[in-house]
């Protein structure tokens, strides 16, 4: 067997609670396979642009560190929110990050990501293709938003779901608690921009020891405000206590989030995504004024997704396992390509992974389909209960020392990224 | 020995992770010590006026139920905010609860509460010895805010300082993992309206693996937005991602909450309590302002007070110890008496319980000392986590049913509280 060269795996868009499993998964199964070196972009394709990397081997070195680093939330080389330029309109940028993997020796680039990222993997290896290159580019699906196409789910979705899930929960018990001759409305946000999947989840608290929210709005479904109030009226009128939850994403019919309606920003990110927040905190004030109940609203914020001391054991699992299949599938010659997660069985759950090609997921959302929702759209079904509850099985607890969960922190002070000694700490 | 009669337990003021296991404590030892029944009050006090309480009997079965009731957040029987009158302005609302007592051959009442709680023992106990009743009257204490005076700490606070500990660690991870080439702010803001227990509790996240946040505010000393505006600016100067914590009761100078200079409400609950919040999102909209970084605004809220799912096993212990030693207390013939936790040994961390005349305590908040905060009173001291850790630690895990924390929930329909049956569930 030829000696094999070197590996580079970069993570790249928002946190999640198991990104850095799928880091252990690529690290193990590359060293397993053969593989000489395995680089970490430090900050993902941006870090790389300014040769910011470590020797892993400089990071990890035991089980234990493994195991550590599958417990420990957020991107542990650092993450970007980095679009790379179209691929005919500035080639220096490519050649670049060429110039940079052949002075590695990297055969395999592996990108740990949402959407974004899979257009990152896309263009370069559209741009290895037409200019001869030989190295393989495989993407690693990672998004607590559950919106990436072709897959089953996403890595990164359950565990945000089960927060959500148990989050939702003691946020009814505690207005519950209170709620007495007074009637009052939780008002609680949950991300998700365009896909309702997170939201959904909020149902997953309905269970023999809890109503769960009383109202479900996910942004798929132009939200209508007028509706919204009556039907939060007409619940008071037979509980004290009423929950509602929303996507921080929810639009009214003419296109404007109802974050907007209450703030003035118009902020927006590299990939011209506008900057949500507030949606519940807007809700929350027209309720005041509409009932003039007490009204609370509560953004479950980044936690949601950086919460691995909750995190979901299937999803750690199969984090890690996505991280070894495209590892797998470079191996065996594969390039373009994102590994997917399939649904073998629901019950008992069982999945294994395939690969598709990059081309047919690059930006392209999977919503929650109509269907999974109500007929008046503001709650999900059984079927989507059905669909997320298996991913939010099982615990892997936190290594807990003092008290608190142990993470494993990048140290730049000894690895192979010569630069920038700056900011991580 | 004389046959016993009847116990009455309630739970009073805002949510706790560990406020039912005090209930369990006073359960157990009620029925171990002898007494006959045990009722709980629904939604304390104000619940009993109307006659709503339950034979705790009906709703606990097993041993198992009170581990479950010892894992399960937020008053199991409902709280309320409900301040008795003076005793000499309203003899009517006395007498009524007297009658009620007498009524149910209650020899015991037990309140389970924080300062306004143990406002209603005092006042209860001092008409009960005015008046030749032979009731006896128990404070246990509960507060997540730890500003009871004499005790070394208060339950609930342990649980709450180990939720806002690895919140805070999980939020800067998060935080960090995206902060490259572009200075970002968040400001967490944690419960706390006079005292600074829980935001201190911020700095358990600094450890070898977390750099903490880089400045924390407690409500204690005048908050000063100048000189916290250009600490941040130099703060931006050396590192790219920031984190400050703050008290949503930080004042200025002049004695105005920070949360009112951003708002126009004027809301207070029944003890006259400004409603607090929205002081975060405040100084992160002058933080955009004036230094043009993104910066997140993230509050705790009732997360911090419920948050079950991390609670410190030492909490639990202690508040199902508190609850033993009150039934313990009445029991030897005390009234009019709260119990209190004292500190036998810093390490190994030991504890034990008196009591305390309640005149002593009731609407007396025990403050962080100055000493515990740094010159500048932007962050805790060693003194300070050196208290807290030892509070934090050990773990007491959910029962997991279907991927989430499984609660027990009072159950009405077969309870002994006749009348009401509306809205618990």
């Amino acid at each position: 067997m030829a000696k094999k060269g070197n590996i580079i795996v970069g993570q790249s868009g928002g946190p999640t609670a198991v990104i850095n499993s799928s880091l252990a998964g690529v690290y193990k199964y590359a060293i397993d396979r053969g593989y000489d070196k395995v680089y970490g972009m430090v900050h993902g394709i941006q870090g790389l642009l300014e040769e910011q990397y470590v020797d892993l081997s400089t990071q990890i070195h035991s089980e234990l560190d493994i195991e550590l680093l599958k417990r420990t939330p957020s991107a542990f080389l650092g993450s970007c929110r980095y679009k790379l330029p179209e691929i005919f309109e500035e080639k220096e940028t490519y050649e670049k990050i060429f110039e940079i993997l052949n002075k590695l020796d990297i055969e395999v680039f592996i990108y740990i990501g949402g959407n974004d990222s899979m257009d990152t993997i896309k263009k370069l290896s559209d741009y290895a293709i037409l200019t001869g290159r030989t190295q393989k580019f495989l993407g690693v699906p990672k998004t607590i938003d559950n919106d990436l196409a072709l897959t089953d789910h996403t890595p990164g979705f359950g565990s945000a779901a089960k927060y959500i899930g148990a989050t939702t929960k003691e946020v009814i018990r505690d207005a519950q608690g209170l709620a007495y001759r007074k009637k009052q409305i939780t008002v609680l946000e949950i991300m998700g921009r365009n896909a309702g999947w997170l939201t959904g989840a909020t149902a997953l608290a309905k269970d023999e020891d809890c109503d769960g929210p009383d109202l479900i709005y996910l942004p798929e479904v132009p939200f209508d405000l007028d509706a919204f109030k009556t039907k939060v009226k007409e619940l008071l009128e037979k509980k004290d206590c009423v929950v509602v939850a929303v996507s921080e994403g929810i639009k009214l019919a003419d296109g404007r989030y109802v974050c907007e309606l209450g703030s003035s920003s118009d902020a927006v990110d590299a990939f011209g995504h506008k900057q949500m927040g507030g949606t519940a905190s807007f809700l929350a004030n027209c309720l005041t004024t509409e009932t003039g109940c007490k009204t609370r609203a509560i953004e479950l914020s980044t936690l949601q997704r950086s919460a691995s001391h909750l995190a979901s054991r299937v999803d750690i699992d199969e984090a890690f396992m996505v991280g070894g299949a495209a590892i797998k599938a470079a191996d065996e010659g594969d390039t373009g390509k994102m590994v997917i997660i399939n649904r073998v069985s629901d019950d008992p759950y069982l999945s294994d992974t395939s690969i598709f090609d990059v081309h047919r997921i690059a930006n392209e959302e999977r919503l929650v389909p109509r269907e999974w929702m109500n007929k008046e759209a503001n709650y999900v079904t059984k079927e989507f209960v059905d669909y997320v509850r298996p991913l939010i099985q099982g615990d892997l607890l936190p290594v807990m020392v003092g008290g608190l969960p142990k993470h494993l922190v990048l140290n730049r002070g000894n690895g192979a990224g010569r630069k920038a000694r700056r900011t991580m700490k």
